[in-house]
């Protein structure tokens, strides 16, 4: 099977443990047997691998791929957006990909999901019946989901009959909360955004929105393609669609108080709460406590990027407090490992580098920065403008602007880096090829 | 007139912005007209000056002595407690001090009060009329102040009549609320523990309870000196007491709930609120911002010690729940600057160091880890193993185990120092004269 993980994401709803590097699906807050946490991208990858043969493509944009190759391994099949544009090019390009540079066939099926969603393993069994519908001779299979009440939030399929798998009569847009109800009266289910196709279906489709559907074609001219998105682009057109219905558990997750929900316990990290809590949830991903008194129905976050301390449902209606809050991008997760800034002063940057065993950075230099290393954990080799040296705890590196420099991890590596400049920016930066 | 004002406080009930070295009267949290923040003592002493003739003594403990320098200055009169003992151990040195050191006579008069309350400039006032009151012949005065409120945690001062100075009939400990309604009925006023006495007074009352008097004996001594306080050692027999009123604003600001009362604004930092925010306070010491949502009757305070989300009732019961967190000191401000911890993990502590102008460390050295100076800010002297050299923004000094080394600014100096070894632990310090 086939499988394409569609992964976006703003990464405002479930600020400060998102930000602009990492979307609610690289949170790590689902418990996992052994006390460790994972990831919704890192369950559902687990989940579908238990669908023996599914190949699965992730596409996304640029900012995203460090944090996927960290979660996932170098190994996971990426299909980068050249830009953000909305579902329909993304699945093109990627359906192109599946073609040009994975050699399927036209008459394969693919199955396209997001990838953010908290579902029960049954839930990829679906996937299954999705495809062999397809299989079946049917253009477009959806999963339909039953809905656990009326929610105004999600899109609704009505389908023509009450078959475990049917037609679909209709879809119906975000409802008010009498409509959906009275849409699952009629039997209605939620559009989770699941679908099955042929290849060569979606590759039809490209030729006639775009005028051409090479993989080649579909890259160069990425940044031009009008942005549209695959309901609007094909769903509405289709008559010949069926839906594969799913009755267990399905959550999006998007907002502090689902993610709420989803929690095993009432906190990550450290948290104490008084007797007089109720319904107090806490998620800490710093090292100093968090204490809570006497307060009820709230959601506490805290985060190197900032402290979120909301009632749970006020908490969905966080989005423009976020983006009016000028935020610094505090931490991310990369490739090679993590870093996240300890320290901001005006011409001076304290940042916490971990780099994982085995990895290495970009051979890089700035134009406005010196830096200076401080290792604190383990060995590696560090290379500077071209010599190479090993490096080990207590060793101090001092890098000039303009040097070239980058760390290996031998064992896993912790560096403190202060960064000394004028304008410290990201973007100061230089990758070279060695 | 001779004051000596009583530092002390453990840091609990205002946590997370006080911890051990930082009591609530260090915390800046009230507005001067310029905007900028000022701490309850060096309020208070900036009120009491206006008392042309005010020399004051702050008798506190070692712990607090770099933190009193640092807000009060280097020549802040102070007589260090060499242990914690009660009031009346730490108020008959501090007397013996006055006498013994500072040449003052037997028969002068002086006031001694808490430093950590929140008053009027008038309540100065009141001091001269207490002094006044002792200098006209009674053995001690105090200062009854007007209750706002039938408070449960105050003691009470019931007066004889009704004169602005009359005598006190008797003393009440904190009583039922009930019971404060009848006293305040009768005239009650609240003690604010503030009183005048002649110095032979109190030296004559450590006489007889410790047998000498002297300011070397008692501090010789001081270690098995027994726990009393002034109150229970003295008062609780006097019978020559008056007291002054005064009926001005006081407030002890000792929990959550007062010191929001105390707030100019709703917020100290960086802090967002929705609009479904009602009676909410955030104090953000953190250089990230807070946003609060939905939320009413909360404070919300974070620094590098921790983050506290109370109710603000609650608030008050704070106390045996900070006992419970294990605490390292995350900051503190010292005689020459301040420290801020910004990374902790095992086998190494970073640490921001910010040294004050014309301010100097001590000549020290460790012996169980090494240390790496990057230097982000300012110009400064560096001294290791008596080898003196001058230091500028991105020089790297590193100082091995065992090396003597200090640092003094030349002008305002930021480091950032890498500490690593194993049990990292501030009592790691072997200070030297030089």
């Amino acid at each position: 099977m086939n499988v394409i993980m569609l992964s976006g994401g703003s990464g405002k709803r479930l600020w400060p443990l998102s930000n602009d590097v990492r979307s609610k699906q690289f949170i790590k807050f689902l418990k996992r047997a052994d006390g460790t946490y994972e990831s919704m991208i890192e369950r559902v990858f687990r989940q579908i691998r238990t669908l023996d043969d599914a190949e699965i493509l992730v596409t996304t944009s640029k900012s995203q791929i460090s944090e996927i190759k960290n979660q996932l391994g170098d190994s996971v099949g990426v299909c980068a957006e050249p830009a953000r544009k909305d579902t329909f090019p993304a699945i093109a390009l990627a359906v192109a990909f599946l073609k040009d540079v994975k050699g399927k066939d036209e008459n394969d099926t693919v199955i396209i999901s997001p990838i953010d969603h908290y579902v029960e393993d049954e839930y990829f069994s679906c996937f299954k019946r999705v495809e062999e519908t397809v299989n079946g001779g049917v253009n477009v299979a959806l999963i339909g989901i039953k809905p656990a009440f009326p929610s105004e939030k999600y899109g609704y399929i009505l389908p023509e009959g009450n078959e475990e798998i049917c037609k679909v009569k209709e879809f119906k847009e975000k409802p008010s909360a009498e409509l959906a109800e009275k849409y699952i009266q009629n039997g209605g289910l939620w559009n989770g955004g699941v679908f099955g196709v042929k290849i060569g279906y979606v590759l039809k489709k490209a030729e006639e929105i775009f005028g051409f559907s090479s993989y080649e074609k579909l890259f160069s001219a990425y940044e031009n393609l009008p942005k549209k998105s695959f309901d609007y682009a094909v769903l509405e057109h289709e008559k010949d669609i069926k839906v594969v219905r799913y009755a267990g558990e399905w959550k999006d997750v998007g907002t502090w108080n689902t993610f709420s929900e989803t929690m095993q316990d009432k906190s990550i990290g450290k948290a104490t709460f008084d007797c007089g809590c109720e319904n107090v949830h806490v998620i800490n991903e710093l090292s100093v406590p968090v204490l809570t008194m006497g307060i009820k129905d709230v959601v506490v976050v805290a985060s190197a990027q900032g402290i979120l301390v909301a009632d749970k449902c006020a908490s969905s209606y966080i989005k423009p407090y976020v983006e009016e809050i000028d935020e610094k991008i505090m931490f991310a997760e990369k490739s090679w490992g993590s870093y996240r800034i300890i320290n901001v002063e005006d011409g001076s940057l304290t940042i916490l580098i971990t780099l994982n065993a085995g990895k290495s950075m970009y051979y890089h230099e700035h134009a406005r920065r010196d830096e200076t290393w401080v290792v604190i954990e383990g060995e590696g080799k560090v290379k500077i403008d071209d010599k190479e040296s090993t490096v080990t705890v207590g060793d101090v590196i001092k890098i000039a602007v303009g040097q070239k420099h980058k760390v290996s991890a031998i064992t896993r590596l912790k560096l403190v880096e202060v960064q000394i400049g004028k304008d410290i920016d990201v973007s100061d930066k230089i990758k070279y090829s060695e």
